[in-house]
């Protein structure tokens, strides 16, 4: 089943979407928005997933589904903590600004806890007021759960994921170095976060969803150019299921948490980092770590962070080529007061 | 006009209690929700305080106001940030632990995006799995916003404030050290913040509301026992215009984002860290500081941190000795998988 909000009033309005997103059909008749639709999943999801299967009959009214009229699947949440699964990711740009690698984070989960009260839609320009803090995109698969209890086990997370979809997490990168030095963690470094048009249940994603890991590549595209396609399910050191253990340890969350792979980031064969995609490579699903790859080579990076005008594009598609999540694609805009 | 929300599904159900909190009357007939109050607050507001002014007349239905009925205002916020606005407490707690205090913070807010996904309500237990991670509470004041668009001046914010509470910022003090070290902030560490029974509109603390500090003791209890009454109004660094805009500089805010003043904290007259309440000093809303100035004095901490069965009682008391926000009041219990 594949789930979208479009734009409306502060919480959006539920839809349930055809499998090749060309068509929706709306839920109000089971439940008017996404998180009233988690507060109370047990009840409505077969409800959902009847709908979705007349849907896809063509025996309900349907409408023509627009990706750009969507808000993020949830539009705010009561949670959104982000994980560093990719722990290469973490290595590159902590080898970047100079900061520890410590061997800890490869058995213990890096999570920073994000804002989730004012996502970007998919389409929505990202408004920020200085080019000069280093704008960055960084491509992610996140989850969304049901009530998760305090103490849960990865095994046990796993059976309470409802829905996957992907991310934006816009990072400010030049705003994390001093940020992080204050020792409290990310906040003004991390402005809005976006997500996909569409958010879909895990027997959607069938063979490629495997114990918690999204099996297949995340593209991203720089201004029209492709930038990146790193394999999902590849150097994930953490499953969605001990990231959201690792969220539970010392507290419940509440059915509507959203928690993030981190930026999706693999190794090259030889275990270095990747190559960019102009040199055959999977690139990287965020500047920083071209960058970072760019210092390592020849001392210093080349590739600006984004600039105001600037465009990304994130998506994910099935083997058969057909995109799963249909698009982020932003533009990066100046926000006047 | 204050506000609670008694204990009720997952957003609880919004009452209009009275000044002196013994009577409350539903506020249904305006809005069901605090949230959804706050969502439409112009509109809303004055027929809520309509209602508060038909309650204090006796002129409107009303019932007995119990707080041990109570959850925390908002049940679960779509955002939860906590400043560290008493510079006094950051200072204490990393000389306690040998972390840098660096002079910035006496400059740029520190601050940290908490978990809003469940909050505990003010007689509900803090139930916890271990002893060992350094149980703790923090007696915090705190304010709920309305929208707040990204850029505000502190000036701007102050004027967004739509309600003020208190908290019980619960700490996890063993956990903390190896957390922030890891680089991404507070996560485990933090588990689920308790609110106040009551969340009051800032016209309702009169002369002790100014530009944004509230002048008035916050009282701690720690086992029956009065553990500290700092002054909320003195040694706050930044008040809450200028934490709000810190947590509004790349991103707008939710109506119904809380922010947090951090650990209320009052330095010494002589400029050194506070006395104890057995030496006639203010004490602390905290056992950390307790702990830090007992290692100070006498080479090591002789407080222990909460253990199962303690307790921990936080009020505020107008000028005439009238509790503002009702009593937050929790016992620790072990939480059992």
């Amino acid at each position: 089943m594949k789930l979208a909000s479009l734009k409306h009033g502060r919480d959006g309005r539920l839809v349930v979407v055809s499998r090749d997103l060309t068509r929706a059909t709306d839920a109000f008749p089971v439940v008017s928005t996404l998180q009233a639709a988690l507060d109370d999943w047990e009840r409505l999801h077969p409800r959902l997933v009847d709908l979705a299967e007349q849907l896809e009959h063509g025996s309900v009214p349907s409408f023509r589904f627009h990706e750009h009229d969507c808000a993020s699947p949830l539009p705010r949440a009561y949670q959104w903590a982000d994980g560093s699964a990719y722990v290469n990711h973490v290595a590159l740009v902590r080898q970047a600004r100079g900061a520890e690698m410590m061997p800890s984070f490869w058995t213990d989960p890096l999570m920073y806890q994000g804002g989730s009260d004012t996502f970007l839609g998919p389409r929505d320009p990202i408004t920020l007021p200085d080019e000069a803090h280093g704008i960055d995109f960084e491509g992610e698969v996140a989850v969304i759960t049901g009530d998760v209890p305090m103490g849960v086990t990865p095994h046990e997370a796993r059976g309470l994921i409802r829905l996957v979809m992907i991310a934006n997490d816009v990072s400010l990168r030049n705003l994390i170095a001093s940020e992080l030095a204050k020792g409290f963690g990310f906040f003004q470094s991390k402005p809005s976060t976006a997500f996909s048009p569409v958010a879909v249940t895990p027997d959607e994603l069938g063979a490629a969803w495997v114990e918690g890991k999204l099996h297949l590549p995340l593209l991203a595209y720089f201004n029209g150019e492709q930038f990146g396609r790193p394999q999902a399910g590849v150097d994930m050191t953490f499953d969605f299921g001990t990231l959201i253990a690792h969220a539970a340890k010392t507290r419940a969350l509440t059915a509507g948490t959203i928690i993030g792979s981190g930026t999706v980031s693999n190794r090259d064969a030889d275990g270095g980092p990747g190559r960019p995609i102009a040199e055959g490579g999977l690139g990287y699903v965020c500047i920083a770590e071209m960058r970072t790859v760019e210092t390592i080579r020849d001392g210093a990076p080349r590739t600006p962070f984004m600039r105001f005008g600037d465009a990304v594009r994130i998506e994910m598609k099935d083997a058969g080529g057909h995109s799963i999540f249909g698009a982020i694609d932003q533009i990066v805009r100046k926000h006047h007061d």
